[in-house]
């Protein structure tokens, strides 16, 4: 099994972080099955496997700000991907308009606030 | 429900990406179930839980490469949460002797080779 990814871990996905390739910002996290996870490889664009619709979802196919794989490495136990991208059309990952997924800063409480300095839409 | 982090999405549990604040690289992916993550922002150290051994886990206790967190965000639907740390003692995050548990690069047909660089442990 060297060199396999290890899909049984959790029930046949994977969690795939997305990396800006020229930033070295997080943008967001997905979950791939096997087909995704080819898919991905071959097509040299990020599609992952959305668990709320049950389907492959290739990320940006309908707003223009799709996910170019530039490289991709798994981790010492092979059952996390990273992936290092270059976002297309306006570079906005998040459905809220923000280049980031991870906006909401988390305080001791534990509560998530939104950071004011990432809610700005780039003109 | 504003401000939760949505553990229900994934039987209790939700990633949690590591990323060095210093360097931005991505470090490595563990769980978090509630206990863990509110020790994690209470203790200012990184605790997961240990899918496998179904226990919580100070990352580095032992090894003594402890995460001192130093910030947090959660995304958009706050069922993911990015760690920025600091590495304390050796800085190897890895049980394989490195920064970064990924280090592993895929090829276009999804096989998993070890990256030659990363696997020189710092002196």
């Amino acid at each position: 099994m060297d060199g396999e990814i290890d899909f049984a871990k959790m029930q046949g996905l994977v969690p795939a972080i997305v990396q800006d390739a020229a930033t070295g910002k997080v943008l967001m996290l997905g979950f791939m099955n096997r087909e995704a996870y080819e898919r991905t490889l071959n097509a040299g664009y990020v599609t992952f496997f959305s668990r709320t619709r049950n389907q492959l979802w290739m990320k940006g196919e309908t707003s223009g700000n799709r996910l170019k794989l530039l490289s991709a490495t798994t981790d010492c136990d092979r059952d996390t991907l990273l992936l290092q991208v270059e976002v297309e059309g306006a570079g906005l990952v998040c459905h809220e308009g923000t280049r980031s997924c991870f906006t909401k800063t988390l305080g001791q409480d534990g509560r998530a606030e939104t950071t004011a300095a990432e809610k700005a839409v780039q003109p």
